[in-house]
């Protein structure tokens, strides 16, 4: 419906170091946005030439995100993810690692372009957040899917401009639906956000038998 | 703990037409450097480019998003809110309405920028948004909170590039405990998501009886 491609070109290390380059200066760019106090004739002076850089990048432009080549390093071939991507300025990003007993961990940082109630995090970015790891911690069981369910309970605020944990993992796998559960921690350590989620692998990425 | 301020500074009508300009040809580049397959030479070239235009901006800067003031138009202060806010590069954004009796809604479309799996929205984008727009229905009931429960169901693939719907509405009050409901539709009308949760009003909040 949407015209947008299944199959991607995998992009070599040069171009991803490059690319990543760009995603880092423009999160700066974002983050510099929202928090400018600049009079408002370099804000649109600001803004125009920030639009004759898109118009520089969409000379040449995919019909959507490039994807990285599988490596033991890599969790993720998808690197303009909205959360974990390095080429995606959205993303904070949340880099991950998954440990032999499949536990998949991060720390990140959120500045206050993330905000929901004032100096927290938004609520909703921990949901996005925790539905990601989640979903990384089903694929590392060997059973990868797309979210069917996803409960978030919130303990207390989570904090703005300080480490955050993340860890999530599998816990059990029924066919093709697998549940994870994962929390997000401050810097005391304390569990700030709680999810459980159930996935669901779809049926053309199940192995015949 | 983040030495976030609380109190904000409230932006005039000009100032807020000036910075959201520049957020929205900020918003096209974020979306530019995802896609983009111009040669790395380029990119860095942009990239120096980016990196001098943030400093230009950052030349005065704010601890924290502005808000702008309470009017009969806009449902939301925190105009640098990551799912609503005009002034943010990382919100669609997501602009809603509150009808009379109390529904919320909205209409937005996601670029690829929001991907999750190949071709459709994030699972986790999705609840962020759902956690707004929810929240946004328990302000509009008189009982603004914080989340403390968000339970997302993913009845389809919610399709990237195409109009979205969401709307939700509270559906009862219990002291300072609120729930809503709510859900995102694609072009055909069809429920892709539904959620329910449940805000709870911080007590420095409640109004003295």
């Amino acid at each position: 419906m949407s015209g947008i491609p299944m199959e991607r070109p995998e992009l070599g290390e040069d171009e991803t170091a490059v690319l990543s380059g760009l995603a880092d200066r423009v999160r700066e760019l974002v983050e510099a946005t929202v928090l400018t106090s600049v009079d408002s004739a370099e804000v649109a002076a600001v803004a125009a030439e920030v639009e004759a850089l898109t118009a520089r990048l969409a000379a040449e432009r995919r019909d959507a995100p490039p994807f990285v080549p599988s490596s033991e390093r890599r969790m993720d071939r998808q690197i303009g993810n909205p959360v974990t991507g390095a080429l995606n300025p959205v993303a904070p990003p949340v880099e991950l690692t998954v440990s032999s007993d499949g536990i998949v961990r991060g720390e990140f940082t959120l500045s206050p372009v993330y905000e929901g109630p004032p100096s927290y995090v938004h609520g909703g970015v921990s949901a996005m957040v925790l539905d990601q790891v989640l979903g990384m911690a089903a694929a590392a069981s060997g059973t990868p899917g797309m979210t069917a369910t996803l409960e978030t309970r919130y303990r207390r605020p989570t904090p703005l401009g300080v480490p955050l944990s993340v860890e999530a993992k599998a816990s059990r796998v029924e066919g093709r639906k697998v549940y994870a559960s994962g929390t997000i921690s401050g810097p005391d350590g304390r569990v700030t956000v709680e999810a459980t989620a159930m996935f669901i692998m779809p049926q053309r990425f199940v192995p015949h038998s």
